[in-house]
């Protein structure tokens, strides 16, 4: 089968590639092509592997392209961040709205024209869900909670899930949301979503560096590693029509943890010396925009498709340190031993 | 002040144009002119009206000149209905997104270029909310209430309610969206929207025609109105901000009747041989959209503006009685008195 990965370059985009490429079939089926686009470059290793085929450009320019083009399976990824779309409202239509109604149109295109309805996996997040001035803010989020976005980028994420469930609905697609929750730790440098930090305030130390905490000890957030949500994203292609039934999305299950929990699992994993790096400097931009956004979640449709969260905040730790050993003993300077 | 009102030309703008020049003022301000514009011409005693301006084009050939012109209030009622988006998928997207961002686009224009953020009021509807696999289908819907629309008009609807509360977030508009109720009796001939026949039971026998009931006696649906409808719009566009904070739509209040109830004023407003002209002749394509349908509505925020749906159905057939004997007698030629 041949499979496209938009945002194929970026970190959960790579690491889903890595994933698909390392078990070698999908819903039955074993994986001729992986196609990945980006607007920027793949790494080199994913550029030459002999199954994969990398495109770089807006996915925006490349959806005409793709009407013609048969896959078995989508993995929507391609995404601008929280916080870019916050600075940037028409990057954000443009990046979030207008390319994913382009690539649903693609794939309508080839239903029209007799083929089987395209398996497509959309990343939306838990952004989605906004604090209730009409309700007390529900502690944990779950599908059955009333989403109402206060970011453009959760917005925008909800608006295709919308679009998604009526292309799935008409039969143009077969269409599955999940909602991820933020990735952690992602390395590499801060991006410009406003959940950045979450990576940087254990990914810094690690590194050496100091990093500066935006908000609050008390802020309650749910997390997960990449190598959980990459589990997730597979477990939606692959699951039955009937475990998304009735919702517009599937949350993927998550850490509820607080800043607090994160970092004493930062010292318990990597001492105080470490942990003594994280500076508290607040952001009032950031943390206007983290308050808005829930503080757990509750997972009961993904756990059905036998999904589970870290069971502790160490553990996703000791996952990201497990893989810098591999790719980048770099990222771990930091640490003592 | 000066106020647009897309789909202008429609029953529910022509309505709310005459109740906004009788009563002279929005928003404490007194109205100088009403622009309306729809793809359909307007009525002769609207485009004759000193203070109203006629446009008979597609609003979104019209966008574009929208956005070098001021208007202190917006009325958007334009929109495909629901059985032409089912027909025509593109249609529905084109008509009824496209058009609302190309809109919007043109209000933010404005306000970027340092205008005050224009009042917006965005005409959805109750095909946003579906059947619940997930849970027992709500008797009755209300602004709380998970929306899962099971219509392409109703995807479009919910889609736009969360573009206007994120335009609205930025500070590019003033949006206030209400959900309004299915609109009974609508005069004129039978329309391309699935609710169709929730005015043709009434309105053919009172004309002297038979009338086709799709659908069975028991089938629940919440109806109001224009006269109330148009209340509400009024309303909604002069409520405080915060009367919607944490929703993004108000939901109208409409009456909760069955078909039999509907038929059962009927025959008590106009006789039984009026009545008797209600041939049941099932429709599976209209019955299975309806049946994804609400089958009430509860609406204390409209409440809460002083807003109330009619008391019996018997009052709102009286309304329409009254309306055909102002403006088209022939209307009634199935009475006998």
């Amino acid at each position: 089968m041949k499979i496209l990965i938009t945002g194929g370059a970026g970190f959960v985009g790579t690491r889903l590639a890595r994933a698909l490429l390392e078990r070698g079939h999908l819903r039955g089926r074993p994986i001729d092509t992986l196609v990945l686009t980006d607007q920027f470059p793949a790494r080199p290793e994913m550029a030459q592997h002999p199954r994969v085929q990398v495109r770089t450009a807006a996915l925006l320019a490349q959806c005409e392209a793709l009407r013609e083009e048969p896959f078995d399976a989508v993995f929507h990824l391609a995404s601008a961040v929280s916080g870019e779309c916050e600075a940037d409202f028409d990057l954000g239509l443009r990046s979030n709205l207008d390319s994913t109604r382009a690539l649903l149109d693609a794939l309508r295109h080839r239903t029209e024209r007799g083929a089987a309805p395209t398996c497509l996996v959309f990343s939306s997040s838990i952004a989605v869900f906004g604090p209730d001035p009409a309700y007390p803010f529900p502690e944990v989020v779950g599908d059955s909670t009333l989403p109402m976005p206060q970011t453009s980028y959760g917005t925008q994420k909800l608006v295709c899930e919308h679009l998604i469930a009526d292309y799935t609905r008409k039969g143009y697609i077969d269409g599955r949301t999940a909602r991820l929750v933020t990735v952690t730790v992602r390395p590499g440098r801060p991006n410009g979503a406003a959940s950045s930090f979450f990576s940087g305030i254990i990914r810094e130390p690690l590194a050496g560096e100091d990093a500066a905490l935006p908000v609050d000890l008390s802020v309650r957030h749910p997390v997960g590693s990449v190598q959980s949500m990459v589990r997730g994203l597979i477990a939606v292609a692959e699951a039955s029509r009937e475990a998304f039934v009735g919702r517009s999305a599937i949350t993927l299950p998550g850490l509820n943890v607080s800043v607090q929990e994160m970092l004493d699992a930062l010292e318990k994993v990597a001492g105080a010396k470490v942990r003594a790096r994280v500076k508290p400097q607040r952001d009032e931009r950031i943390a206007a925009i983290v308050a808005n956004w829930p503080r757990g979640v509750v997972t009961p449709r993904a756990n059905a498709l036998g999904l589970q969260a870290e069971a502790s905040f160490e553990d996703i730790i000791r996952l990201y340190i497990e893989d810098c050993r591999r790719d980048n003993p770099q990222a771990l300077r930091g640490l003592d031993s």
